[in-house]
């Protein structure tokens, strides 16, 4: 039985890579500095045993030869996703992710040394090497892969996403935002005129926080059995589906960073939490891409926890974990006065969810045009100011260092990624919408604090769904529709505008 | 190059057992109970993947080329153990393997279910399975080996150890501690009459003792760089060499047991981080074995943090950090009257350092018998019963629980690891004696806090020797003489009679 070995294959792997996802979460959360040099040494070393098992050439043999066998419908569904995984892992040759490690390493580092200074030109020629490299990889996975070159990197991240679907709808949603912020900037300022904002009344004690975040986490559906809260420099969402690692960090001076950043975080630990058990060996039942992932946490972050029915019931958990002195005289339209707050801005990560899509707009844009050899690594700055100048009415021509040296994206060679923020943010806008369709109730549910039907929504649609359908047939399966920036407009419509 | 070959092969491995190290360690540190069971899955395929990369035939070939070919002096130390390992892993055939799992597991599973009932009857069929399993594994081992059945399971321990050579001292020190034992408990009584024992004025908050034990790690050159302490329900010292974990329990009642504990543990991690780094992917770089390890753990609890000077030192700390009223008015006296207090008792984990070894000699004769098939396993309690009473003037026979019951080593397999725990009392008392030959002022060292030479001591004659001799020819080489019973029995003398 040829799918009976891809089956065993599954469970090797799915052990390398509990192992890898586990030493990764202890690195950020445990481990002494001392140890980091040995755990890369493993890290590295488990990398590429978990290469070399899962590109074996006898795997296309099993693939090819389990197309003729009985499978039920699951398999054969996993025998699909095998085949998609093995060809995407073995498009490229050995030698050549060889030399590319080299240059997206020399990149990444030079950049992390250069950054701080804005030195884009003693960084240009490690960037051109890196983008160079990956038009190179671009084309490799184009002819594997039969598709153009920068849909072949997409592919990775998000699969079955095509340029031709994403672009109209990204154009639409750049004309709506360029009109839209400036207004909803205004309504603002109208807005704080008529009540300033509030300050928070910190300092919160990072265990009284902790405390908050674990009880919303928890009302949230979260499985404290099937995972933990712990602290690391770098928020994330690690672990395995059955043992989810959330982490978050904390500052005395602010609640909400922390809390907001949890409830992100708490989006992605649902959907791992919700994948199915019984496929969690085969690639079938793993998360199905990165914009999905990000349409999961978006949805709880800004559909469920930027809305004033989900702070109604919130308020009072914060007053009796953070005391009562915390949001002293505090009405609703002042937290959310401070969880709507928006503003221009140079950086990506700092954005606000109605400035967040024109960072991702620009990078998609350019780097498209970088793949697609429109457009030389050396005039990026000059493209990107013009964007931003455009659409944020902000120059960065003197400032590379807020600029296009602002991400780690690049630098690492990772191109094709950044449109999955934007359309993660899109998707979630367009779950809700047919959420609401088919709960009427779900904002009142919110505000009594009930989740559960909104999870058994999302449960059903999306994460016991794992990677059966491609990005953009998950999506219509479970919206009933298309990709349409419409929902997202609406969402911020109603929420900035109303 | 053969050798390269594997050299490769270690590196393999040692990423695997890295790997294994830190998935237990957070099992037992940070797992949430749901993740236990991919977590095992997990566990039990990293082992399998690792046997079939560490026992592949064409490792014979590659050892067999590598003597022919022109290796320095350390690459053919490591040849040696690459063979060893080697050997001792692949004497027994999978299938066998497989077959002694089940009868481990089933029996392990017993004996917990039966033994809070002390039901012998009811485990005696699975424990006379698991001897019967034991005996056919020694004899395979010993045909591999080229020695006697249960110095062929000793081997696996301690390598080198001989039961000939084991069995006369282990004679010598029994005789010497029937008659020790008596005197030094009516000499505890002598001294208790006179100042009688100060309670400890508890609650100890866990924060508190936490700082206490962080503080005397760190003095006694645990490196923090390289490894941390953590809570787990049974302590153990776990991790990696360039990254040791190390854990405790704390009760509020009663800081000295945490303690105690945490410096047993410090012993353990201290000779971890003392390996030489640059062999730590080859079996040469790697911990002697079971004695040597618990000879360096039982010489930090018992040889330093069970001196009087050690306490001189650590009392100022212990007010330090417990507060001056956690030992109100102690003397020196009235601390070392608690570390020092010996008691006849059936528990072996419960024993002190002066009835501890008469325990192990009891299970070494029985064990040694039931592998040569001189004693039928039904006969276990009669035997044990009378040894407790010849040995420690108890009876156990109406009460197996804590006669032949109370220890998981034998229901899981486990037969020729008792003896290494005696002999690590043995080798500590020794090394303790050289040391002092080589460093007169090392009590008075340690009166001021100073373990600086006594760890270059440790570290120059066993830390960095790492498995470069047998367990024997380490000890000779680091003491200049064979084990020999008598320097521990003048540890005993010198600690309770004097």
């Amino acid at each position: 039985m040829s799918f009976a070995k891809l089956d065993e294959l599954g469970k090797r792997l799915e052990a390398i890579e509990h192992a890898q996802a586990m030493l990764s979460v202890d690195e950020a959360v445990q481990m002494p500095s001392g140890g980091g040099e040995k755990r890369a040494e493993a890290m590295a070393m488990l990398a590429g045993m978990y290469h070399e098992l899962a590109t074996a050439p006898q795997i296309a043999d099993w693939i090819g030869a389990a197309t003729d066998e009985a499978l039920d419908e699951m398999q054969q569904a996993a025998l699909r996703e095998f085949q998609r995984v093995y060809t995407n892992m073995t498009c490229l040759s050995a030698d050549f992710v060889r030399k590319q490690v080299g240059a997206r390493v020399r990149s990444e580092q030079l950049w992390r040394e250069l950054r701080p200074a804005g030195d884009w030109s003693g960084f240009l020629p490690a960037f051109e090497g890196v983008v160079a490299t990956a038009r190179k990889e671009a084309q490799l996975r184009s002819v594997a892969l039969q598709l153009d070159p920068y849909d072949a990197m997409i592919e990775q991240y998000d699969p079955g996403n095509r340029t031709a679907d994403i672009a109209p709808v990204f154009a639409e949603l750049k004309a709506f935002l360029k009109d839209f912020v400036p207004h909803a900037i205004a309504r603002q300022r109208e807005k704080l005129a008529a009540r300033p904002l509030k300050p928070l009344n910190a300092p919160f004690p990072i265990e009284k926080q902790k405390a908050l975040g674990l009880a919303i986490m928890e009302a949230l559906g979260f499985d404290f059995e099937h995972g933990r809260l712990d602290i690391s420099h770098h928020p994330f969402c690690g672990g395995v589906p059955t043992d989810v690692r959330m982490t978050t960090r904390y500052v005395t001076s602010d609640f909400l960073t922390a809390l907001m950043g949890i409830l992100h975080e708490t989006g992605h630990g649902l959907y791992e939490q919700g994948l199915p058990k019984r496929w969690s060996h085969w690639p079938l039942g793993k998360a199905r891409g990165m914009a999905i992932h990000e349409s999961q946490s978006l949805f709880v972050e800004k559909q469920i926890a930027r809305s004033p029915e989900f702070w109604e019931w919130a308020m009072p958990h914060v007053r009796e974990h953070l005391g009562e002195d915390a949001i002293a005289g505090w009405e609703l339209e002042d937290v959310l006065a401070h969880v709507h707050w928006i503003e221009r801005g140079l950086i990506r990560v700092d954005a606000d969810e109605a400035t967040y899509p024109l960072h991702v707009i620009l990078r998609f844009e350019i780097e498209k045009d970088l793949i697609e050899d429109k457009l030389a690594p050396k005039d990026v700055p000059e493209v990107w100011d013009a964007k931003m100048n455009e659409y944020l009415g902000l120059s960065t021509i003197d400032n590379p260092k807020d600029g296009p040296m602002q991400d780690v994206h690049w630098p690492s060679g990772a191109f094709g990624y950044f449109p999955s923020y934007t359309l993660g943010a899109m998707i979630a806008a367009q779950q809700w919408a047919a959420l609401q369709q088919a709960q009427p109730n779900v904002r009142e549910d919110m505000r009594s604090g009930r989740f559960v039907g909104l999870n058994d929504w999302r449960r059903e649609h999306i994460w016991s769904q794992a990677s059966r359908w491609s990005t953009p047939e998950l999506l219509e399966r479970a919206t009933g529709e298309k990709l349409n920036a419409k929902h997202f407009a609406e969402h911020l419509r109603q929420r900035y505008l109303a």
